[in-house]
């Protein structure tokens, strides 16, 4: 046995590797071990539906840096395709794909576990043709069943729902979203996710919203789903219902868990056992609006509380702040970012929001080329802190939604969006920016 | 006489009908009185350049609003081709193009006489074929001129310079630009004007630097531009070396100067004397991130400083609180971007600053379409406090100096920075975006 201090990654996602790497870089002369039970490591989850699309050509592309590049230049043990089946307090119990068992001791312990889907508690979820996207595995698998596949239903019409959707549509399957509640995109508000719902039927995706689905029929395979108002015929089922902490490893040790089940960590991401972080998605994390725990598993998230962790497993004191929520994805022309509260989580933590939803273009309107932009900014009535923002549009909403971003992990208030000293050429922008005319609306609403 | 409480507004540009209008909309029953030199009023004068190049196809394209406009559905009382000659205690004297005196008893006066081209001390600057740009009258003007025109110099290669230069090249034009300095585009690093000075290059403007011009030379109208190195046979030439605060009719009332010669004024843009505001490119600024006055004339500026004179003006009392310096444009395939200090800037001001200079692509490897981004982030290296970003690229560069711009707005930190939860997906940003890389190479740099 060696008698390094020993650092245990488990998960090779971006939160494990870069905590992995991060201690490495701290402590050459620690020993960094880490287990993923796929094949890759340092992958892009996030790339999955562009690479079922054909947009990525291989799988390798989706790889970071491949294992060997932890092993080789970092000096990081790496073991792929080795499932963790148990840990206690001194020793991680795993086995490799040859059945070969490994133990190791560890020192400290860093659970980067991730998210995993979840499958709804229905009939079929488990038929063959019933995908769910996690690993780059599932995406090979995805792609060649694709390739046979006509029709497709894609159950969940959230982030991942409407990529998979866009890209099989570009592909030319008839794409059919099937969505419980009454609008695609719950992360935004309703009259934001319309803009979607119409690109996405603009494009030929069927979008069946306020439909919930109850079972999954076929005989062999799945050819059949159907809801409480109809049924479709489908080759295919993507479900993307969400995910959820894989808590599992979490659970050997008894970590505390904290909001939507997540491991409960504290702000330099140590959990309830001494010696044990935990980093990633299967971390809970910080609400820097509500000032509240919260849940949103996202890829950069996850690359700095890996960050974070490894700074903390060498000593070196450093507090993950939180988060507010942003994020974007795309949908055909559109992008579509969001960031904080919508209006309707916004009611939902007490406070008594007031909005401002402003269609425009990206351009004066003298410059040619401009585009269609819908930003919506969400506030407190009585203090004037700015809560959210939504933007929809085919240009440039990355640019607000970072901007709003910004504002709101420093606490600003409508006043500071008004004045907030954002960028302005014809090329780029209007002269009055869709984010501050938001905030020249809200100015007259506040109390 | 009316007895109505008037209000005089000298300048019909941004901060002049921003803040107009401002004063009718919360006090309809005011009589408020605009007047503008030229033949028109609130236009686009960061479209003149586009105009010249013809991507803008007609000069009324270039006005928000005209005249007539703001007369009939607004209220306001403007005075269009009227030069104001006189102002003193009690009234506003002012002649129109048609020769006819106009006499307005002011109670508030509104200065927003902008900024002037300067030019340099040279021989040749009145010569005919000697440009420079301020009001539309000159677009049309220099329009008309480049038609004709085959070998063109820019002497200056700041903003304006350099968006000439684009427009021209583009029209085939043989464009020179000639800039003293040892760079163009001062207002960035050198790091970061090189690959402005190479994408001009590439697009075949002729870039020289380090070279003063000491006379335009010509019979009857400009045919050379001399400078200590070199002269340079010309067809046309654009003076572009600046602006100054235009402040003749300031002097007429001794209003104190402040930074630059402008206006001096207080955050409620009151200037020393009693009712008597100034707005936009003719008054000084305050800069958020050096906490002193500063003079940075550009036209959103302008707009929200009419906004907050015209809302202050009725008594509405709203204080304008600086500038964090942010501006953009292009050059061919790069956006420009800059906000706060540069490092040569923090300099001066007395920082210790630290810098990192990112290149990276604008989207992951696998994803197709990235293209290059450089990003520079400057801070302090004692307390970490964010100083200045510039960034040049094919794409998104309007995200990163927004984002940027956001938390200097707000005094963030290098930690900030790292942590500031801007938004990822693979069509938009890399995992890791330029900015939160800069601020990791930064967090091992600080004290």
């Amino acid at each position: 046995m060696s008698t390094k201090h020993t650092v245990v990654v488990i998960g090779g996602g971006p939160a494990g590797m870069t905590a992995a790497s991060r201690v490495k870089r701290l402590k050459p002369e620690y020993r960094v071990v880490v287990f993923e039970k796929s094949k890759y490591v340092s992958y892009a989850a996030c790339g999955i539906p562009y690479y079922i699309g054909g947009h990525v050509d291989s799988i390798e592309k989706l790889v970071h840096y491949p294992a060997r590049f932890f092993r080789e230049k970092r000096g990081i043990e790496v073991y792929t395709e080795t499932a963790v089946t148990d840990i206690d307090d001194e020793t991680v119990y795993a086995i490799s794909k040859d059945g070969e068992t490994i133990r190791v001791s560890w020192d400290t312990l860093v659970i980067a576990t991730g998210a995993r889907p979840k499958k709804p508690p229905i009939n079929g979820v488990d038929l063959e043709g019933v995908l769910t996207l996690r690993i780059l595995e599932d995406a090979e698998r995805a792609r060649r069943l694709v390739s046979s596949a006509e029709k497709v239903a894609v159950i969940g019409g959230g982030y991942i729902g409407v990529e998979v959707a866009e890209n099989l549509a570009r592909l030319g399957k008839k794409v059919t979203i099937i969505e419980m509640l009454p609008h695609i995109m719950p992360t935004l508000d309703e009259d934001m996710a319309e803009f979607i719902e119409k690109e996405l039927r603009e494009n030929g995706v069927e979008v069946k919203t306020g439909e919930k689905v109850v079972e999954i029929a076929g005989k062999d395979k799945a050819e059949k789903v159907v809801t409480e108002k109809s049924s479709y015929s489908v080759d295919l089922v993507f479900l993307a219902v969400g995910v959820e902490p894989d808590v599992n490893l979490a659970e050997k040790l008894s970590l505390e868990k904290g909001y939507a089940g997540a491991v409960k960590v504290d702000k330099r991401l140590r959990t309830s056992m001494e010696n044990v972080y935990a980093a990633g998605d299967v971390a809970e994390t910080f609400n820097i609006v509500t000032g509240k725990p919260d849940w949103i598993p996202l890829a950069t998230t996850a690359n700095k509380m890996g960050y974070v962790a490894g700074s903390n497993v060498v000593g070196r004191s450093i507090e993950f702040p939180g988060v507010v929520g942003t994020a974007i994805t795309k949908a055909f022309r559109l992008g579509i970012a969001r960031t904080g509260l919508t209006e309707k989580q916004a009611r939902k933590h007490g406070y008594d929001p007031i909005s401002a939803l402003v269609t425009t273009k990206t351009r004066p309107g003298y410059y040619p080329g401009g585009k269609n932009i819908h930003v919506k900014v969400i506030a407190d009535r009585g203090s004037g802190k700015l809560l959210g923002a939504q933007a929809v549009g085919e240009e440039n909403v990355l640019a607000r939604i970072n901007a709003f971003a910004s504002l709101l992990f420093k606490g600003a208030t409508v006043t500071d969006l008004f004045f907030d000293d954002l960028a302005y050429a014809p090329p780029f922008s209007t002269v009055w920016d869709p984010l501050v005319i938001s905030a020249r609306i809200l100015m007259r609403k506040l109390l």
